[in-house]
């Protein structure tokens, strides 16, 4: 029983070294290539435990579990950018199907406390999950600020757009992160005009 | 004030992006490439999560943050492959200064509590730090059984050598593993003699 337990663990967590495989759009800080959504969810766990450390509300051990799962559906179901088109309902569900899957390797308590973490994030209904968000919207913009524009330069993002897309999810998780945010787009784009 | 920890939280959020081109010795499972050290802290955080849960004694969240901090010294200081020749003096001092110039990054209660977290692991004294180190032993070693032998086969290294440069950090850290580890390393090696 204890031994099957192990096999099944051990079977998830080869599955997701695939994680490390999945690329998405931003670049690494030093524009050397693309970055990849494992160690995005690793600078992700640092961003919470750096940036949600002096906030009490949080339980921020749940907050980097989250962080640290939150991307695994991705493995099936591909990264869809922020600013391409997808059918969103569709994604939706091949995240779900991904979840059930990839999660299901482990053993059913755990498989349940998992896909219960990953929904709670995918809901953004609790303080813990909307923080999360936050990071997950706030890391990329930073790194597009770092690399001269990243993928908003790459797909004509515009300053409005940039406020549409990343706005509503870092400043319902963090307030005094969004104020940062919104000054570093601002000096950006006035810099790019100039 | 508040506007300065931010600004050097960010600094460091930044400055840590590097680590996820640091090379490692350790293939992807799937062979694809060699690992960088920020993926492989993510896996580390998985391997905690999953196999760290159902024991009470340990303190999971901060083997979590161990786990995610304990290579962002490996940023000035480089990897030290296990199966090859290095001055631990030489590479103890340059990680230890790399930690104080890394984590020197942040506000300085900050910095003291990562420092404090660097350096709980380092020591491997207290059961929270040997069962992060006996993961840090492991997931390379599953990595190598899953690649027909990945940096064994590359160093030609010896079922013996294996035992010698893996059991004592992952038996100390957790027993169970080390039974597994084994049986894994045996059943490797016989397939390669056959």
């Amino acid at each position: 029983m204890i031994e099957d337990r192990l096999d099944r663990q051990l079977t998830f967590l080869t599955e997701i070294d695939a994680l490390k495989s999945v690329i998405r759009q931003s670049h690494l800080a030093d524009r050397s290539r693309r970055e990849n959504a494992a160690e995005h969810s690793w600078h992700l766990g640092m961003f919470a435990l750096v940036l949600g450390e002096a906030d009490p509300t949080l339980d921020l051990a749940k907050v980097v579990a989250m962080l640290l799962i939150h991307d695994i559906v991705e493995i099936d179901a591909g990264d869809a950018p922020i600013h391409g088109a997808y059918d969103a309902v569709a994604l939706a569900q091949a995240e779900r199907a991904a979840a059930e899957r990839i999660f299901g390797l482990l053993p059913e308590t755990q498989r349940d406390r998992f896909l219960s973490l990953w929904r709670e994030f995918e809901a953004e209904e609790t303080m813990d999950a909307r923080f999360a968000k936050a990071l997950d919207r706030f890391q990329p913009l930073l790194l597009n600020i770092l690399t001269g524009g990243g993928t908003w330069a790459e797909n004509g993002v515009t300053e409005g757009q940039v406020y549409e897309r990343y706005q509503p999810a870092i400043e319902r998780g963090s307030p005094a992160l969004w104020s940062r945010a919104r000054a570093l787009v601002r000096r950006h784009f006035a810099a790019a005009r100039d």
